[in-house]
């Protein structure tokens, strides 16, 4: 295989070099990047300094043809991005590349601040400026618009690029603008991704099972990422590149069938979808086809369920509400958890857990209830119920409601997540169960 | 002022460099290391690459004194960063640096599989191999030790530390082993920290007034960051160096106190605390000096907000819990919100949030309850009530139910996100007036 041509980052700002600020484009970016087609190799975060950013550039574009740099474009004296890229430019092209103003990109900076009905402040002039040789990139969302140099090094075309830091600017000009020009880059080939996801089995011991599929030479590889019980597998592949892999397929898209099938295959029992989508997405998605609706019942997640699954728009057409019962009053009084049962069992127990269910289905008039009742620590553990022990419960059309015990490693936020995660899989399972409930019924009614 | 040693960051993994991960290490080491007194210049993220890890290794030494570096300690053939730092010694010390067993290292490694019950598994064993000018330091929570090399360079001394890629390993590794190790180079002045954090003040706004104080080489100096309202200004200084900026005081700990005096004149009735906290840890905080309880009735924010307050260990203490009141009849059922008034206002408006939490506040039995109900989007907006439109609600003792209304910008996250934080500072101002409340009724006692 041909490789690819190499791409790198460079993020800008004091703020990220001293941990003030957490750098997420980079991560963005580098996934971007990868399935554009290009190669990335390395990843940068510099100060606000002209002559840093300067030297960093010309020495990031030695190994790579395309380097994104992201920040540094603000109106204040701090934002030396655009005073950099000049004097990286003016070294790689040995030509002066003084800043001059783009008419244009004035003109843009000038029409947002007439939407506020405001005058433009003088500090967003610095904005429009840009060097000589470089073009400015249209910014949709914010002041600052991007920079983009085209330049020749040695007969091959090398792509320097400044975006605006800001995610919600930078991505849609990432998509809108540049990538398009990267996709035209010679040599680059644009992947595809498929994605299967399964929840609760370990990555490690899945990235065992299918090790022969995750061979980083492989067309279509297979990669792994991890988070609080979902396992992602990434299935990525070069559609004109050929097979390479222990594949029976010659054709790259039907080879990633196999890889897909391969992963579930092992992952039986565990998977979630094809689809790369948080769980709870998967579970409205799924739940709503069935026509059913859910509520929820928290103790120790304290209403992160709900959080994550009206973080999902849309979420009103399936999700009914909830509640947090943090305290024992809360449990008994609004979900009529019997006091009996706290008194006898305790409020991390089965008992509990199902009557939370149970009450919590019956009052919002729901399909489908999920409760949870835990220990998230750090205090409240006893040697009987130690730090991490998860009670998970579940009503649901036909069956009697029933609950799970768990115990969960890790801190308090880990034990939060995953009970929150394996409540909203338990909540998909009985989403299918009740699928299959059907279909038995179906096939009932055909033989009576 | 005599300048602190230079220190710089390279994270290691494949899985960074691709986007499948992100990095969440560079972030915290970077203000560690600043907090510990060092002046970090630069981060970099490369491939697990043996060639690639020593090169950048010697490279990054060249301007920077101290050098932590993470990742790539596991156990697998993947993980070549003593490999790296083998080479990268070797050509540092112009001596040969074979990797070589250490002793301490693997009975360690063979403890944690014995507390397991289980075999050492064989590739482990080469965790505890080290190159032989660098010294083992012994992980207490993984099997993968960190490496420590300590060369002079040029008359000054170098350290380069290695600290695996998972943070529960990682920060305990370099809180208990290497912070010391760097507080003792010559020239490093450990620095401190003052905290003050402003709520829906502007951060722009704010550093526009406090501009004197947040020149970079003032003493102390003053930054800002803010996440969805909430502004965190760290006032930073030096306590053996001279006072450098516009302070009274040439003490620098009270010019401190002056700094944040300034600051908090600036966002009077903004001020949240002078603690580096979540709102929500503020919150639980004060109500719980004041012996408040707290509940919550959430409709467009979905549980957020309980999730954050239940973010915070022991916040059983103050939380009783809370509704989310999706749905119309989750509204009407369990908080008696009048059917009458979502139809005549609609379920956002000020009656039905000031409805909501009152009925939370009785329902619960707690002293404060808050509500929110919005249109988060990217659906449900209208000419009248646009998207991010959002009332908050609160009721607490001896004042009438009331409710606020806000248009929040940005995506749904966001709008979500500012709605919490914005009724967990409204939370707090309720707590607080109860105390003005308290004090004006005392007073009443005293004069009858």
């Amino acid at each position: 295989m041909a490789t690819r041509p190499a791409a790198a980052l460079l993020a800008i700002g004091d703020e990220l070099v001293l941990g003030e600020k957490l750098d997420t484009n980079s991560q963005w970016l580098a996934d971007q990047l990868g399935l554009a087609g290009l190669r990335v190799i390395d990843h940068q975060t510099v100060p606000d300094d002209r002559d840093v950013i300067a030297s960093t550039m010309v020495g990031m574009l030695e190994h790579a043809q395309v380097l994104i740099v992201g920040g540094g474009l603000g109106p204040t004296k701090d934002d030396l991005t655009r005073e950099g890229l000049s004097d990286a430019l003016a070294r790689l092209t040995e030509e002066a590349q003084p800043l001059i103003e783009d008419a244009s990109a004035l003109r843009d900076i000038e029409a947002i601040f007439e939407k506020m009905g405001r005058a433009m402040i003088e500090s967003n002039r610095n904005q429009a400026m840009r060097p000589r040789g470089a073009s400015a990139i249209a910014n949709e969302h914010g002041t600052a618009p991007g920079l983009l140099a085209q330049i020749e090094r040695e007969g091959t075309p090398h792509v320097l690029a400044c975006l605006p830091g800001p995610p919600r600017e930078m991505r849609p000009m990432f998509e809108g603008a540049l990538a398009p020009i990267l996709q035209a880059l010679p040599g680059v080939e644009a992947a595809e991704l498929r994605v299967s996801q399964v929840f609760g089995l370990g990555e490690s011991e899945l990235a065992t099972r299918i090790s022969e599929l995750m061979h980083r030479d492989n067309n279509p590889a297979v990669g792994t990422t991890a988070s609080s019980g979902m396992v992602t597998c990434r299935v990525r592949f070069e559609p004109t590149k050929p097979v390479q892999g222990p594949y029976e397929s010659d054709a790259p898209a039907t080879a990633a069938e196999e890889a897909l099938s391969a992963i579930e295959a092992v992952a039986s029992g565990y998977v979630v979808s094809q689809r790369y989508e948080s769980l709870a997405a998967t579970l409205l998605r799924e739940a709503q086809v069935e026509g059913l609706s859910i509520a929820t019942a928290e103790s120790c997640t304290g209403g992160l369920i709900g959080q994550l699954i009206t973080a999902e728009a849309g979420s009103s057409a399936t999700y009914a509400g909830g509640w947090v019962t943090y305290s024992n009053r809360m449990k008994t009084q609004e979900l009529g958890v019997p006091e009996s049962q706290i008194q006898a069992h305790g409020a991390v127990s089965p008992e509990v857990a199902i009557a939370m269910a149970s009450g919590a289905r019956e009052r919002s008039g729901a399909d489908i209830a999920l409760s949870v009742t835990g220990v998230a620590g750090p205090g409240g553990g006893t040697s009987e119920k130690p730090v991490g022990t998860v009670w998970i419960g579940v009503a649901s059309p036909g069956v009697p409601a029933s609950a799970r015990g768990f115990r969960f490693m890790g801190d308090r936020a880990s034990v939060r997540l995953w009970s929150a995660n394996t409540a909203l899989f338990i909540g998909l399972l009985a989403v299918r169960a009740r699928l299959d409930l059907r279909l038995l019924r179906e096939v009932s009614a055909v033989s009576r």
